[in-house]
């Protein structure tokens, strides 16, 4: 897993997610890769990342899915496309809707595994199944419906 | 809007919760209020709560719609029971799933407000509809579909 992940690949401009960014320095800047036709991407909740004792937040879930759903799209667009990654112009894909079904509490402690699908991808739009696992249980199922970033939204300097 | 908050009643070993927990100093410490039938939350994100320059990252907005959905579950039981939130034992509820409809970009700049909606409560299940706004316009809709939390989780000290 030493292959630059498809968030290595965004433009500067495009780097400062919260979720994603390799510039923000304050975010949880998750990694994700292709494993054949899956994508996954390992996380290490932080003790802090807590729901109760023992359990880890809800809403980090929800935020490792929503990234690795959005990176997800934009590296299966590029792969439709037959383009690398590194070309230009940039995909970039936004949330349309993210949807998550608690499957049961997730434990505190094991890194956690995300593995997602593109069910769809049409036009500008796309739709990835996830599966969270902690100590190989699914505990989490998410769908990310995701969309092209508009024109009108790319930071200027990439636009 | 001085009163206690849903979440200032939550015994000790319920606030740590990342979201919403006022004893996580890494956390996000939301507060949520009745405001006649609504429940309402006001948040100020932080500069590195960003998705791109100029927009709040969706992986907040999914937590802030988690957390105040689960306190409004919560707070909407005592209600239905004509109970005071500071009697035990205490009601906590768990999310079992999460949807949300990013409806158009978030500024990132202004606090945001969310105003919740018990929609259904009945035995043990809760559902909860939220509108976030920021700047007076909605940017995002959430549904939490709440459950009471089961006795096996709850921590030992409070159990």
């Amino acid at each position: 897993m030493t292959d630059p992940a498809f968030q290595d690949y965004y433009p500067d401009d495009y780097s400062h997610c919260y979720g994603c960014g390799r510039l923000n320095a304050h975010g949880l800047q998750i990694k994700s890769r292709w494993e054949g036709d899956s994508s996954v991407c390992s996380f290490q909740p932080a003790a802090h990342h807590m729901a109760i004792p023992g359990y880890v937040y809800g809403g980090l879930i929800a935020s490792l899915i929503d990234c690795h759903g959005t990176g997800t799209a934009a590296a299966a667009a590029y792969r439709r496309d037959g383009r690398a990654m590194n070309t230009d112009p940039p995909y970039r894909y936004l949330t349309a809707s993210l949807h998550v079904d608690y499957l049961k509490p997730t434990p505190l402690g094991p890194p956690l595994e995300l593995r997602g699908t593109v069910t769809e991808i049409q036009g500008r739009k796309a739709v990835i199944g996830i599966e969270v696992r902690a100590d190989g249980v699914v505990t989490a199922r998410g769908t990310v419906v995701a969309v092209q970033m508009p024109d009108h939204m790319r930071p200027a300097v990439t636009g």
